[in-house]
């Protein structure tokens, strides 16, 4: 098929399947030829039918092929670009597809077959999309941000006005952010792991994984990645915010002040080993714990998971992104340490925002350790393996299958 | 077509096409074998025709593959590796490239095809290509740095050296190039979405999008993603250089020096709530900035543009963008703060540096703002969905059209 | 072929071959279907064949394609998740292999051919994969960092507390980290470029490249990219430990020890502009060194160095790696400083740990600046070309040739 057959249908001014009528006086004419549908819809579900599917069923000769309408106007003028690199293709002619794929290939984009022409709802809706993926992570982290940030401006800042009658507003731009950050960031990183759980607790409580989960739970673990990767976020700022402390006005009149002090009282504190202990291993933690977050991170770029074995990514984000999530739960205890046994932390009868955020990952790591014992791991994996428990109602069931 | 009927022509001792006469000889014994042509060239340009064309009119009867060509020696002896996975391949008889993909893709690598032999003369530039979309950018990064960098050194060592008698030259490895780099980040951002609002206002001004953008347009366009990577680059700089103020040992002893002489004098200075607010903002509005052109980084790595759709793609590098861009001179004005007013800042009659950084940026978000108003965006939406305003000397041309 | 022929076996419980025996009595009704064996195994190199190759030999009518294997159940209920993203397949029959393709399009993977029945050895054994390329690098971290651990343990920590009767065992979490760290990152930095050295004077010395190199140097060479890798993680937790200092207890105590100690004793130390030279020098050299390291390490993702021609790949982990190599080594050179001069350095006689970290980068920075002299590389540049030595022994060999 030459490409001299390649017809591009491109209705002006738009784009739109409204002015494809025009087309049938010219059924004649196209029978044979490759039309290229690259249209788009201002919207989702807009037509009973994809506009591909309409086309070829007003023009039946022609050999219709859905293509381009993933690119940006600009791309297809200028080549390929970031994001404008893939063309989506799908049709029923294999050859009516060979020839505008070899078309695409010269233009220096990569073309990707699709299938039939069945799919061409699903390429006209991908230049709608908007994360469709991220917005539940997206709508967790707002709603966890807004409430530990209200939640510490009225323990840190409102009660020491009122109690005190000191005002530490500006505590809301880098201390308070400091807390709220950390503190959604395990919280997240914990729900992307519980999911995990909650599916082997149903698995061993069912005894067989041919069950399929409740949709909340698979709507969960669908958007673990981006739980995960959210989660990185909160803890890259948390990172920028510890390290830019030592900068601060606050920090520096601090220090500078209680040298002061010292030296007009003249008295010396005694330096306090275990409390350099503590604190070194807080920091450590802390560390390592970013450390690995970041690798996780790194492995969920597409070109490295791509890259990797089903069994490696497993082992990354499963054994590793627990070891993160020991490490981070781990900082966040060394840095409460004592503090829960101190009246002084539980202002206007609230416990502080950082115990808070140890619940759900502690309850995790006890869930997981308790899944890791030898006789529930093994039944565990009997059941992944396919084997199912025989429970008594379950007997006319089996009795059929045998 | 069997594996057997697959030559390559590797001419000894170098792959020039000089060696390409002495096949003339064979021209028989080639006659419906697949030639694979592996060769380079050693500078663009050096023949009127590519050498896998020149290859396929010596000898007619072969089917002259172009593959191999990009990959390194060593690749082919040992398998694919890094920048060594993808053989392009392309040739006229789609046979022939189908029996040199298969031996490829059982070498392990990844076959692309870029269509007929007229595209050979692209894949023999490939090789020889080096970084030719980042020289703009570079170029105006190294020149913006070296400007700064000596309007800088006046500034502030040469001046206080002349005017003070003070040897601060030992600034220039921290403090100076601390300036340089955020000064020379905020200039390449704003370049970098500069080409956007100016082609916007061209637009406006024209009434259609039907008319191509001048060639200086164009080419600066095409390189906004170096420009904003080279930002990004910069700021990671800046952000290493701010992080390690603290240990520094001129900043220990400074501090050190300021306690020492408020205890001499016995005089506490009064801590300021309103210089606490104004620093804190400042470095909260330069970590957002960052993580947000972080952000803008990784989405621009190939493997995730590719996985987005067109428009989460320019959501991300246009909404964010500008976001990134606001938070960043913000963050520099907050660092200007009241220092506009003192005198003493305006040392030989110069401005300081983060000043004239601020121009570009401030420039084109004013601008942004302009055609952000209703009224002007929604002309402009119009026009680039293919709407012409109608200027009378165009009447015309309209009426030729109906 | 219709998808109707399609048959996939999957045989229950366990997708093992040791149930293939069963479909032998199946041989009639499967003739001309296609057969998609998803079939793994449990271990490497259990079986002879691979039981894609058993299975067509059990039905030889049968087109048996191997596609799927390298999934997780999970994705195969689910569709295409992270490394779960790509369908390898591989069988004789092309009709067969377009048919699976297509349903696997179709479900959303994509799809890689890897030629024919006898490559699904090789897909079988991919899931089996852990990081095969990693265990060397791997290996060879934790013995440097174990080594190194206990080298300084002994000077700092156990020195400290013999000889002054200090305990300062709370260094371990993060001073003594933060000097591992660095130490192991910049060996294994030199290693990552030794090998290439090292190839270079084998080259030189045998006059030819078209010797192959020893084994240990080519299962060396293979692992540069992971030795490099492991370097930039090991320098990221250096950056991160020592940005994490001016926070820490012990440092803040020491400062304000040493401010009250100058007051008490009425005297200021006198501000020294050498050694405020020495350490902003110090500071932005490591800066500067890991920025270009970073570099390193984002060229290295798939999917960028994918999009960079082989000249671009080498200029970048050639000359700009020679560059980082250089900045973390004079880094640790003005790390140094003077202090080799000083007795106390070599407690108990032993040389500080970051002398021993430069033993490997000096040496490979001198033997590169050696083959960087024009008339070394000039031989070298003409023995890769494809020059050869005409040694005299070899004459006998050259005759023959000739």
């Amino acid at each position: 098929m030459a490409a001299a057959d390649l017809t591009a249908v491109v209705p002006c001014p738009w784009e739109l399947r409204e002015h494809y009528d025009f087309l049938e006086s010219l059924v004649p004419q196209l029978k044979g030829k490759v039309l290229v549908d690259v249209s788009n819809n201002l919207e989702k579900n807009l037509y009973p039918e994809a506009n591909a599917e309409y086309l070829q069923r007003l023009i039946p000769g022609a050999h219709v092929v859905k293509a381009f309408n993933t690119l940006s106007a600009w791309a297809l003028q200028n080549g390929p670009s970031d994001a404008n690199r893939q063309v989506y293709l799908c049709g029923n002619s294999s050859e009516a597809k060979q020839a505008v794929a070899e078309t695409a290939t010269k233009l220096g984009f990569t073309v990707l077959d699709r299938g039939s022409l069945s799919t061409a709802r699903e390429l006209e809706d991908f230049p709608l999309r908007l994360f469709p993926e991220w917005r539940l992570p997206l709508r967790i982290a707002v709603g966890l941000t807004a409430f530990f940030f209200f939640y510490l401006l009225i323990r840190d800042v409102v009660y020491s006005y009122v109690a005190q009658g000191k005002n530490t507003s500006f505590r809301i731009m880098v201390s308070l952010a400091n807390k709220v950050f950390p503190i959604v960031s395990l919280i997240m990183l914990s729900l992307c792991y519980l999911p995990g759980v909650i599916a082997a607790i149903l698995q061993l409580y069912r005894g067989t994984k041919y069950k399929r989960f409740p949709d909340w739970l698979d709507r969960w673990m669908l958007c673990r990645k981006q739980l995960g990767l959210l989660a990185l976020g909160f803890a890259s700022l948390h990172v920028l915010y510890t390290l830019i402390i030592p900068i601060r006005y606050y920090v520096r009149y601090k220090i500078s002040a209680s040298t002061i002090e010292q030296i007009k009282e003249n008295q010396t504190s005694e330096f306090n080993i275990s409390y350099a202990w503590r604190g070194d291993s807080y920091y450590s933690m802390g560390i390592l714990g970013f450390c690995l977050f970041l690798l996780l991170g790194i492995t969920s770029l597409p070109s490295v998971s791509n890259a990797l074995s089903w069994r490696e990514f497993s082992f990354i984000q499963s054994k590793l992104g627990y070891l993160t999530l020991f490490f981070c739960t781990f900082h966040t205890y060394l840095y409460g340490w004592d503090r829960f046994l101190r009246p002084a932390t539980y202002k206007w009868y609230t416990v502080p925002g950082f115990m808070l955020s140890l619940v759900v990952p502690t309850a995790l790591l006890i869930l997981k350790l308790l899944l890791l014992m030898p006789c529930v791991d093994r039944t565990l994996t009997r059941i992944r393996q396919g084997w199912e428990r025989c429970d008594p109602e379950d007997d006319s069931k089996k009795s059929l299958l045998t």
